[in-house]
């Protein structure tokens, strides 16, 4: 039986673009496990009931209910460990968490303060108004305040991405030799700006790209097919 | 036979302050070994033309030299793998080395800012004019300009330390349930400033400072007991 996904859409059913859906979707084509995708918006709370939280990644598989995108990948590792592992045993899980949150932390709201505005536009009419509402609270400003000046910001959002670039000189994947979770960690933060907007957030001779584009054609190009702004 | 560890030395040749060395003091009593300590001034190039460079660490094993602390690392688990592992397996490995370039490129940077002009008072009076003539080079600006104003700028450093301290409320140690080359890597970096400068980098009731004082008890409390500025 497939494993079902709640994963965050837009207004468009097909546009996916939560950063934390785009790390558990890559998680389950390394496993290679049979998956139907259940789009979910902002304000559909009756829809995740049944998980006793509000948020998605949602993974429902057989009877079990799995919610957040670091546990739903300890969980495939668990529950699939004959199937190629996404977090590499026990010390390679405890760096990757390492790995999850710098990206949460450094990379994540980076990325936020360049297009959280375009994030609007992709979304339903009925959802926008609490986007709108709650994102400004948090930054204290309008979403097009938080926005302004982002050519000159983006410099500085690369220039924090230099430990994942020291890596990939060293190895082709943050797995090593082969792609694992630690690449869909930051590879599917990177589909979030990819999927709402059209501001170019890494160059194109950047190592960054290159290996991200590299991961966007992984399990027959799933991520690259994906629809972008 | 023992395993012969050059490393960096101040005027007090049992003053060792490098955090690379640092690193490679840890993984050796990790991996239990018997080791014999040389120490290492900054002008004596001859002591390590053996090795067909000029930095430490480097360790002799028998007949082989490694040098960088990563290598060092890499090579230690492959000749010593019934050991206790110091990165854990390939994928173990490859994440590790996230935390390595994390270290490397943030948090180094960052302490150099804060304690550089004070490492002038621990080294040997021929070695200091090499020291502040290539550091004030690097910098632009005297040894004293880069240390200014340090008590604000900490403030700083300590908030970059944030997915360390993210990671270390999910789990007692960066190598998971128990400690390995990645707790190595930040705690053998932050033994470096602890053994030049009295400057507090980190505050007493942060997790950060509990986890190192942690790391600083192992192996008999081998990091603890060493010479502090």
């Amino acid at each position: 039986m497939a494993i079902t996904l709640y994963e965050l859409a837009g207004a468009d059913p097909a546009l996916v673009f939560s950063p934390y859906c785009w790390r558990t979707r890559l998680a389950l084509a390394h496993k290679g496990l049979d998956v139907e995708t259940v789009p979910w918006c902002f304000t559909e709370t009756d829809k995740l009931a049944f998980s006793g939280q509000g948020k998605v990644p949602v993974i429902v598989d057989g009877a079990k209910a799995t919610h957040d995108s670091w546990a739903i990948a300890e969980y495939l590792d668990a529950a699939y460990p004959d199937r190629p592992s996404l977090l590499g045993g026990q010390a390679g899980a405890a760096h990757a968490r390492f790995i999850n949150a710098w990206t949460d932390g450094v990379v994540l709201p980076g990325i936020a303060r360049l297009v959280v505005r375009d994030i609007l536009d992709v979304l339903r009419p009925q959802d926008q108004p609490y986007f709108r509402t709650s994102r400004e609270r948090a930054f204290g400003m309008t979403l097009e305040q938080v926005q302004e000046g982002r050519e000159a910001r983006v410099v500085e959002w690369r220039r924090a991405l230099a430990p994942a670039r020291t890596v990939l000189k060293a190895q082709p994947w943050l797995g090593g030799a082969v792609p694992d979770y630690a690449d869909y960690i930051l590879a599917g933060s990177l589909m979030w700006p990819r999927c709402v907007s059209r501001f170019q957030l890494l160059e194109d001779d950047d190592a960054m790209a290159l290996w991200f584009a590299r991961v966007r054609g992984l399990f027959g190009g799933m991520a690259e097919a994906a629809r972008t702004a």
